[in-house]
């Protein structure tokens, strides 16, 4: 038996047999090509086709979103391009695998020039050269291993391919060595409301396949070869936790009364029955870009006041609070911001650029507007990236100007917080993105594995900047939500409740046990753990520093 | 007469004609090829020829720094692939103009996609595709105009390309429609001690050849057409200000005696003479990454010594801060870090790179110890990028256990501001890299114009944060410095020591500057300056109200 620790996402345990992903394929020789090259061309054609008809049939049974990812990779592995570029590497004299591998590599490095939404696209396209040299090198694919009985998911770190593929019916938990509590893993864990621990130190190392584990993402504990006692405790807390997860839905408070209002993040009207089936008591976070992404122009007045309607219809006589657009290089639209910027994430986006195009920010507020009149919805409307008061003047004046009731702003520019004070005259509320807000104050990527232990809302300078936000709101007697993800970690929403935050909004799926957690303290419990958690000197001594009694 | 404002920079008055900068070539037409493709061919290998000639020619004139840049841009134009790709081009279609732009656009893709420093050098392409372009259409080429007489350049915003073929013995100052205080154009300026004036709304405008201003870069003024009397006027201001700028060469301080001590930013032991003759007390960053870049593999510990030895030597018995390398995918090092990075500016870079590859870190300071011991000056060493006290300590343990005396961290990530109290009880000092800090503060991209108006190190944010770092300073008797274009700005200056920075760093030809400025000032009056810049809501309004008196 033996002890691993992590960070954990969610409250749950399992108990199950571990199952590793493969690690990937060793990249191909650069021996030449000593068969001939027509035949060999003919063979890397075979692959092709056999990669494209097994992903073919994995997307026909997976359905959903998992469907469309899958769909575009056999896209991929169907290109001709590809197979011509493959013909000329194999006359220049490349071995077929090394040829398949470097035509790939080519195209991918074209999308990344490419940027934005192409760029993201292209480690797909490394997945399919994966399964391509695997079918020619005669091994099984790596990816994302299936199983016949429930298991423990073990890896290095899960891609978006991965999880898509993922059989979730047999999965129990995630665990991963590297990652953090933001990590593609962590927000898939949520999502499915899977136990998971992620950033396991020498995980890789410890766990071997067919080995019994139990992973407890409360404790953020993974036991390797476990006694049956441990396995019994496991299994009985297993079940105490189940049945308060599945207590009844009432609304969010402390143990001692205080209302914390639990909501949740959509992404389109398609959201909203799972919402109200969680007891979400109205939308925390609405984000409207499945309307504009993919498009070519913006979508018209019309057609928006019919999607926003249609949300707020879902939640009579509910705070809904819709984020307007939040796009920028990152996410080019060709009708906003598809520069090529070196850092996206610090360029002309959110409330940047749509002031810069104020045309479109000026047509959403009118059909919210329109949407607000038309429904009994409470309608909160605010802005992403705003830094200071004076791009909050402009978008409260903006909102007002076209009939809005409440306008406000989202809290992920550390600027905003440090005048949080100035920002809270003049915004009806606000509202903290923290992954935004922890990837800027930690000037750390949350989408970069290498700096993943940076991004970590519990850090100690996050929770200050939050606290600074919830002082100035209750001085100011305005609202101060949390729409990140770290409002899905019940410990974590016990410290925001006590460092002033006003409601929470997460998945659907995590808010069940958020409930539960925040039943479990008193107001003065909650500042008691905020306390100490502001105190320590990293995430994880502040993590560890609220779970202390 | 009319006046514009902006941004200025420096002190300095000028009185002159403008001299515009010519707009970008208009790009060539998709008319398709009529003439004949070898003919065309031949009158592009020719302009080509031409256009390499020039910047040779160039380049020789130039020497120094501009004479490599001028030199890279010979080559590109030299280079043969370019001429095959037109080549391609002309023989499926296009016409000459319009097949040499898209052969440069697709190398300049290739290079961008290859990321890092070759990315950077894709700008200078377009500046050589635009030159061969003029040539084949027979206008002039864009790019800096020049003149016999001295004059006041006028520009939308200036590329590195632009300012190294400046003729600076013309030119009596910079004033820019774009750009920011940390833009390209406010960092020569401020090398050069040109006065600037850059961000002035309508200039390009207003603006006209032959039209005689006057550019106040204090005041952040632009006259055009002035009255007789006002041109007296500010003769006689800039007659003043020179006496006062090159007044004794006295050690930093307020008018009350109070010392700010006032050292100089240098890149190499090369710099170190203008350093010593501005009267520099000290050096606040010596930056190392001379010795890194462009290198293989990374020096050894004995180059390395022998190197800061000659720095050290420069300065007996002064201060001299030195920043232990600072790299990442940004700069990419084989040795360090060249992966790809979606926004290099939050990846794995400065102490997280070198953390990540110890033994390169080790060897540095173990070459700092050993320069320390074999040099009278009074060493400090920090490390960028740091972000809490658990790197700091790290860091400082790893100082101690080399032998270094005095070993901190630099401020550029929000969060360390944020917890500046926990760090600076670990710290032996914090020296404050205003740019990257406010870059991570606002996340705008300090490179990108399009977000310069938040990259403004007068924001009230920013300037909460130095005083946070400030006060955390004071309350545990450590120096807090400020190395970053910040201190270059007198105004400023002022307001940071305001704010509890106890010393400053900068260009040598700022500090007679900034001397002078900060002897117009008791620490009270500094004090309240910070104060009204504080509570101000904008940059620009933090920048009127410590002006106001």
């Amino acid at each position: 038996m033996s002890a691993l620790s992590g960070v954990g996402v969610g409250r749950g345990i399992a108990v199950a047999k571990v199952l590793r992903m493969p690690e990937p394929l060793a990249p191909p020789s650069d021996e030449p090509l000593e068969a001939d090259a027509a035949a060999e061309h003919e063979r890397v054609r075979e692959a092709l086709a056999a990669v494209a008809a097994d992903l073919d049939a994995r997307a026909a049974a997976a359905g959903g979103d998992a469907q469309a990812v899958l769909e575009a990779a056999s896209l991929m592995a169907q290109d001709p391009a590809i197979l011509d570029d493959v013909r000329t590497r194999l006359d220049g004299g490349a071995n077929a695998e090394r040829a398949t591998w470097d035509a790939y590599a080519a195209f991918r490095d074209m999308l990344t020039a490419m940027g934005g939404y192409m760029a993201e696209r292209a480690t797909d396209l490394d997945d399919v050269a994966q399964r391509v040299v695997a079918r020619l090198r005669g091994v099984p694919a790596p990816g994302v291993p299936v199983s016949d009985e429930p298991f423990i998911l073990v890896a290095r770190d899960l891609a978006p391919a991965d999880t898509a593929t993922l059989d979730l019916d047999k999965t129990l938990a995630l665990v991963t060595q590297d990652g953090g509590p933001t990590s593609h893993t962590a927000i898939l864990a949520r999502s499915k409301s899977l136990p998971a621990v992620v950033g396991v130190v020498g995980l890789l190392a410890a766990a071997a396949d067919g080995q019994r584990a139990i992973v407890d993402a409360k404790a953020g504990t993974v036991v390797l070869d476990p006694d049956d006692a441990s396995v019994a405790a496991a299994r009985a807390e297993r079940e105490m936790r189940l049945a308060a997860a599945s207590a009844p839905v009432t609304p969010g408070a402390l143990a001692d009364g205080t209302p914390v209002p639990l909501m949740a993040n959509v992404g389109s009207a398609k959201d909203a029955p799972a919402a109200v089936e969680a007891g979400a008591e109205g939308v925390g976070l609405f984000r409207t870009e499945f309307l504009f992404l993919g498009a070519s122009t913006a979508p018209t007045v019309e057609q928006q006041t019919a999607a926003y309607t249609d949300v707020l219809r879902a939640f009579p006589g509910k705070k809904v609070v819709v984020r307007v657009l939040d796009a920028g290089a990152d996410k080019p639209l060709a009708f906003l911001n598809d520069a090529h910027e070196e850092n996206p994430a610090l360029g002309l986006r959110g409330i940047r650029a749509l002031r810069a195009s104020e045309q479109i920010l000026r047509d959403q507020l009118t059909a919210l507007a329109a949407a607000q009149e038309a429904t009994d919805a409470d309608l909160f409307v605010m802005a992403p990236m705003i830094a200071d008061r004076e791009e909050t003047e402009y978008f409260v004046r903006l909102g007002r100007e076209m009939g809005l009731r409440s306008v406000g702003a989202m809290a992920e520019v550390p600027s905003i917080a440090v005048l949080a004070d100035q920002v809270l005259e003049v915004a009806d509320f606000v509202s903290i993105g923290t992954n935004d807000l922890t990837q800027y104050t930690m000037a750390a990527d949350r989408q970069l594995g290498s700096v993943a232990a940076l991004q970590d809302p519990w850090h100690p300078a996050v929770l200050r900047l939050v606290k600074m936000l919830g002082d100035a709101g209750a001085a100011a007697g305005k609202p101060v939500g949390v729409c990140g993800e770290a409002a899905a970690d019940p410990a974590l929403a016990v410290v925001l409740v006590g460092l002033g935050v006003t409601s929470l909004s997460m998945s659907a799926s995590a808010i069940a046990d958020v409930r539960a957690e925040l039943l479990t303290v008193t107001r003065e419990e909650a500042r008691e753990r905020a306390a100490r958690a502001l105190a320590a000197s990293s995430a994880a001594a502040a993590r560890a520093a609220a779970a202390a009694r």
